[in-house]
């Protein structure tokens, strides 16, 4: 690998130059293994945040972070794979639903997740709330289950994208973390590294989101796209609404609940039309554009499918979830249509009762969150209840109903329809 | 003091938002004693470069650095104080016979000075050249000298501006030296905790100088004047070329040796022309405009104030200067004008010859360096001596003369006369 200095590369980056694929190589390479230190790698983040990067320096990035860790390959599978990768929303338990019903039709679905951080929640936290369910696979188990069962949903290994997860520590604590050519490389270097043929991407878009405007949310969402397609991957995106919580609970046990009304062909209609939608995507990528994917609902397989995954793991999926101690009524103040019930509100509100976590060291309440009785634009009647709010520690209501404060708001005219599926890239 | 968090003020620089008062006071503060760390410090210089800093918050981040250290105060000497801050150059002996020079008038100079580092040489090492001269005096030792001599040069103690000194060697290794606000914030808060009354910045333009063009250092020029007089410093500005060196010599002790001409009213026109503006301006700023600085170059009070000044600080004014142990002359390849004898060629061949250090704890040669037997704009003949390098070490002239190669430059016409002070600011 030829030598570069950091200062020579920061400089040119800084001077809105580009910076050449062996630079970017020896970049990360170096960053990696420690010859670069943190307060350089700093400054060209926050100079990468500045003047962005061009759409062959992103791939160069995406690949170099890759390189940094090992790569699973699925090809000796006999079916194809496919994966979904959201952003992170309030509410967002589609992963649950989705990977078995696409597994329905003989797609594979790899599904590394996380776990939540701040106000949105985690995949695994979720799961986890089921009783014996375990999140660590190693790479054989999770051949084994995606070659018996067709999906699986588990913790990353720490050896996918080290590079990535050094520099996502960085950018959290020198504000360098809304770069799109670093959001893009961070999510892509996982998802490519992960060996999956087919990706959509779920790019939530509103105040729950980490992207609050959609031109922005676009831009991320076509960078991601073009960077898997020129990786290899077929990939596309659907920009989705986060202005409000998806469905009608969030919080890691509520969540599982209500995954389970949909893969039983019941749920909220936001919660059904996003999973069914996501799963035609990335049936439609895996070369399936023309199946039923709404019937797999309602005739029992996804469900059957989610009980095997589920088992597959240690969990059990009959077990009764966790229910937190306490719960506290809110009820309608007004009379009319609710016209706002603000996602990072409610989500805000759930992490304060103790479904998500303020330190990764943390651990999260199971049966914490907040159930909805009514959804933004539906009429209510003033008294009514309107959420409950879940906690294993009383003494977090009140800092929970702060959070909710300027969240709720009531009309006398219903807005306009809500729409779910904004975009489509 | 309020807290704030660094991600919070690295935030709102990168979005182009203004830093308050008390953010900067923080910032400052908590980046001296380690709570900011060093990646927090990078990412913020590479936001300030890109995205700038008004004229209040240049001011704070100097009252700020300023204020991380002790200050001196000179109030109660009964001369008033001026100094002169040069930003480096090729041949730039000019504090030596300016600080006697002004101190001639019966205005205090009290002249902190560094060492070189890169191809522009440090006053201290050229005064080190000087048998017995010492460049460190405890605070009291300065004070007495600038009572009874009036004039001193000496190192700046490392109790000045502390949260400089570590910003700078941060920006050193993260590509964010070049940032306006930041430079003139380090020169000037020095400049500012020493005490001066009055301070002519002379600020070089070209090949030679941190500046390349015109515009970047008209730019800093007005920068730190304005943080200069917003400060109580009466502060003034001349940009001067630095396209090609200043006088005949590049080196410590051959730099002494001209110097010494100037100051017994010879040596070349170039030297004498920018040394006898910069009195005048400093003169002028200390309320005297009206005397004749020339006639004190003549007249040899300005010497006398020289042989004091060396003498107080254990140095030996008529003892032999150090002189290399090997030489080699290079001559005029062509017959016309001298048309370009770059001040980055010679300097950076001056340094390879030893005159300059590599890292800081590396030692200088005090006899190395460069004499010149023209300069540009001159009538040479082809075999004539054009400049004699001067080193202890004889393997250094191959690579001196790589140096060269490229920096000089013959034609048949005479350019324009060559201009020195190219404004004043």
């Amino acid at each position: 690998m030829p030598e570069f200095s950091a200062v020579e590369l920061i400089v040119a980056k800084r001077e809105r130059g580009q910076l050449a694929t062996e630079q970017i190589d020896w970049l990360i390479a170096n960053y990696t293994s420690g010859v670069v230190a943190d307060e350089q790698m700093s400054a060209m983040a926050m100079a990468i945040l500045l003047n962005g990067m061009d759409r062959r320096e992103i791939r160069d990035l995406t690949a170099a972070m890759i390189r940094s860790g090992e790569r699973l390959d699925f090809s000796a599978l006999a079916a194809t794979t496919a994966d979904k990768h959201s952003t992170g929303g309030v509410g967002d338990k589609i992963t649950l639903p989705l990977a078995p019903l696409v597994a329905v039709f003989g797609v594979a679905v790899p599904q590394l997740s996380g776990r939540g951080l701040g106000h949105t929640g985690g995949t695994l936290d979720k799961l986890e709330s089921i009783p014996g369910w375990r999140a660590a696979l190693s790479n054989d188990e999770m051949h084994r289950q995606l070659a018996q069962v067709g999906a699986v949903i588990c913790a990353a290994g720490s050896g996918l994208a080290p590079a990535d997860k050094k520099l996502y520590a960085l950018r959290d604590v020198t504000g360098t973390v809304e770069a799109i050519p670093l959001i893009a490389s961070s999510i892509m270097s996982k998802k490519i590294a992960e060996g999956t043929a087919a990706l959509v991407l779920d790019v939530k878009v509103g105040s729950g989101a980490f992207m609050k405007d959609i031109d922005r949310a676009r831009e991320l969402a076509k960078v991601m796209v073009d960077l898997g397609n020129d990786s290899g991957v077929k990939t596309s995106a659907l920009l989705t609404d986060m202005t409000t919580p998806l469905g009608l609970t969030v919080g890691n046990a509520l969540e599982v609940r209500e995954s389970v009304e949909v893969l039983a062909g019941g749920g909220p209609a936001d919660v059904v039309e996003i999973t069914v939608e996501l799963a035609r995507e990335m049936l439609r990528l895996a070369g399936q554009p023309d199946v039923d994917v709404a019937a797999a609902l309602r005739n029992g397989r996804a469900m059957d499918k989610w009980r095997q995954m589920i088992s597959a793991q240690g969990g059990d999926p009959d077990a009764k979830l966790p229910v937190a101690k306490h719960s506290q009524v809110i009820t309608a103040t007004e009379t009319g249509y609710l016209t706002k019930l603000d996602a990072l509100s409610v989500g805000v509100a759930s992490w304060r009762l103790g479904a998500g976590r303020a330190r990764k060291e943390d651990a999260v309440q199971f049966g914490a969150g907040i159930e909805l009785h009514a959804q933004q634009g539906d009429r209510v009647v003033a008294g009514q209840p309107l959420l409950t709010l879940h906690t294993d520690e009383p003494e977090r209501f009140e800092r929970a109903q702060e959070a909710l404060a300027g969240g709720i708001e009531y009309g006398a005219e219903q807005a306009g329809g809500r729409k779910i599926i904004l975009e489509r890239i």
